[in-house]
């Protein structure tokens, strides 16, 4: 099948425009959206369980008519593990386990120091108390995002960890309950939308109040998140997924066409991006993917995200890949290159870094360890992946001896009139010695 | 001065309900503010300098004609350090080193392990490029927000730093400009509201897009922060200010009086509570405050917040302190207690904790060390105070060894197929030994 995907070079003297459009996303915000949104958000405040249940009827066609048919308790998820496939069941066992044994490394201690004076500074840091895991349902079942949401939160030790998921038309899938029992999820709420998100914020009488919402979803769910953000925490709101593919010509064009594909079968949205100091390489790659497509079971999604938003770029240097990759702050990006390692210094902005040409994203996606929730659409110039900081939080510690407290307060004191707080600068002075 | 202080007790049956009620802090979302906010963040986003002169002329009655004249360059701040008193300039250096040294021990460092198969996980942890500060300007000029929010960027190593700070009528706070200088910002730019934080976030020809902004700010500035999340990372978006004190009642009464006074003067809405087991003890500090508020300087502001939304509450018990403590999870929580060192693994949530009875907040929040930027409102349940972390993202590191990413993709494929993304599954196989 032939493919129309954008092809331009860094000779092009429209290049640094073209690459600029290449990447804008606006994320959308639709007026109607958000004023069901804040309905919905609202009435499931005010009116809890009864409000819950009923946006769940309607918008999942169910017929529930308690709210405690809305859960499944732990040992319904043991169940579930129990009626999987094995093979799958043990993939998804050892694949949380990688990801446990990776965000350990992740986890902070709380920390103190002393001052010749006495004084004691540091920082105490805690995990929250409960967490709420948003996991999309229906058709588009990830159990490894369950994982990957559920097991930072279970390192960082956080109390309790409530799961939502809709289940449309009553059809719950058994993978994402296995999953959620492998990761330790306490509770499972069949709910969804942005109705899920407002009981988790501000809870009803079924559904806990959390401190943090984390997890993939639509716009709806997104809408929702934004919203309650500040009652609770939320993590970022994700854009389409992206990839960043850097060759320097020397892997097999099959395995970078299908590293391409692997994007871009996750929507329409998703971006597929090549580059190259190769130009020979770039159309080998193409050849590859014209080729492979045919028997893809998702070509017709992939055709159109590769043609919509997918690109091959021709560089001139290894700088000038180092240049595009550090503009593009790519959510995946894959070196795959002699020496990867030498790279990496240069390399300022991306989600991850899949290094060499045996490190495919569909790894990181699911079992080499660190985390597949990552910044998307350039977002990565100033956040990170999922991990367990997410679910840490830290509290100042300020322990002053007498002598401390009245040298700090020889500084404090002009600071806090210089400011016109005098209460504060009186009550730094009550604490000089010999004032 | 008679102070109409709200008291009441662990004992009441209405405890718990009415402590709610102390806490319940909605912040405004004012339509009228957001539909104005939206404007002016979209003009100044098409028309850069063009609009960002045109708003500043307007609301900071002002006579700007080149976008030239709103840039202060970093040798300007060295001039207004040498303006301003050498001793208050001398405080704001010691209060800058503290602050420095303090912060240092958080910058976090990438790091990585190697498996036995040779495959190489890990995080590299990279500065943001480019922040932006924002500063309030006019009457409420705090130049410790200056240090505090510009010392983690320094620290984290951020390249560069751009501070916006209105000058209503063109009043330019000279010791406010001394504290850019002090804590090394790069420029500063003399705009304010909503216009500042949409130049920050999108750039115009003369203020330079950064990658996220901090700092605090009035309602405009604060919902076009939450307008433009995303395009650029922020900070929390803070409530009024508080304390919770907690005391034995065997300090000073004065002290704790004067503590209480220097949250409440911060402004009507700010909220100062004072908890103790000892009944005795509340009268007392209640004695003190209206004998000392009659000089404070501020004492409108006290009585209105104290009378608004203090509290002075009896418990029965250290437990249920501390459970109040961990309810309230205060921005500020003075721990005015003998050993309060055997209380700190008991509290779960505080933005800081200020231990004993020699370290009021008024040090915290000038030159202890820690920083003054902490979660309101409760936020202390998931989020921590303003660090060099904040200022730092991660990039995952994968590096298969061919031998792992074999082993990796057996674990991968099955997972990828039930998930129906049969590229996903490809991409991995294709790098399986032996297939």
């Amino acid at each position: 099948m032939q493919l129309n995907i954008r092809e331009f070079s860094s000779k092009d003297a429209s290049f640094k425009s073209e690459l600029k459009e290449l990447l804008s996303w606006e994320s959308v915000s639709d007026v109607a959206v958000q004023k069901s949104v804040e309905e919905i958000v609202n009435r499931v405040r005010v009116d809890g369980d009864v409000a819950l249940m009923e946006l769940t009827n309607k918008f999942d066609r169910r017929s529930v008519n308690t709210a405690s048919e809305l859960v499944i308790e732990a040992d319904e998820l043991a169940q579930a593990a129990k009626r999987i496939d094995p093979a799958l069941l043990s993939s998804l066992q050892k694949a949380a386990n990688r990801v446990k044994i990776y965000h350990e490394r992740q986890k902070q201690t709380s920390w103190q120091y002393e001052e010749a004076d006495g004084t004691i500074l540091g920082q105490q840091i805690t995990p929250l108390d409960r967490v709420g895991v948003y996991v999309p349902g229906g058709k588009a079942a990830y159990p490894s995002s369950v994982l990957m949401n559920v097991m930072p939160a279970k390192v960082a030790g956080v109390g309790e960890i409530v799961m939502v998921v809709p289940t449309p038309d009553g059809f719950v899938n058994d993978i994402v309950l296995a999953a959620a029992h492998v990761a330790g999820v306490d509770r499972v709420i069949t709910v969804g939308g942005a109705q899920a998100v407002a009981a988790l914020a501000y809870g009803t009488e079924t559904v806990p109040k959390v401190d943090k919402i984390v997890g993939p979803g639509n716009i709806y769910v997104a809408s929702a998140k934004r919203l309650v953000f500040g009652a609770v925490g939320i993590d970022m709101i994700a854009g389409p997924s992206e990839i960043l593919v850097v060759s320097d010509g020397l892997s097999n064009p099959d395995w970078i066409a299908m590293d391409l594909f692997s994007q871009a079968e996750h929507d329409e949205d998703a971006q597929s991006i090549l580059i190259s100091t190769d130009l020979g390489f770039i159309q080998k790659v193409k050849a590859s993917m014209e080729r492979l497509i045919d028997d893809m079971s998702r070509k017709d999604i992939i055709k159109t995200s590769l043609e919509g938003r997918g690109a091959l770029i021709h560089v001139a240097s290894r700088e000038e890949a180092v240049e595009v990759a550090n503009i593009v702050a790519a959510e995946h990006l894959e070196l795959a290159v002699e020496n990867p390692e030498e790279w990496l210094p240069e390399i300022r902005h991306a989600g991850a870094i899949f290094m060499g040409r045996f490190t495919p994203e569909a790894l990181g996606d699911y079992c080499a360890g660190p985390n597949h929730v990552l910044p998307t659409s350039g977002t990565a110039r100033f956040s990170s992946p999922l991990g367990v900081y997410d679910f840490q939080k830290r509290s100042s510690i300020i322990h002053c001896s007498h002598e401390g407290a009245s040298e700090l307060a020889k500084i404090a004191s002009p600071l806090a009139r210089g400011e016109s707080l005098e209460a504060h600068a009186l009550s730094a002075e009550f604490r000089i010695i010999d004032k």
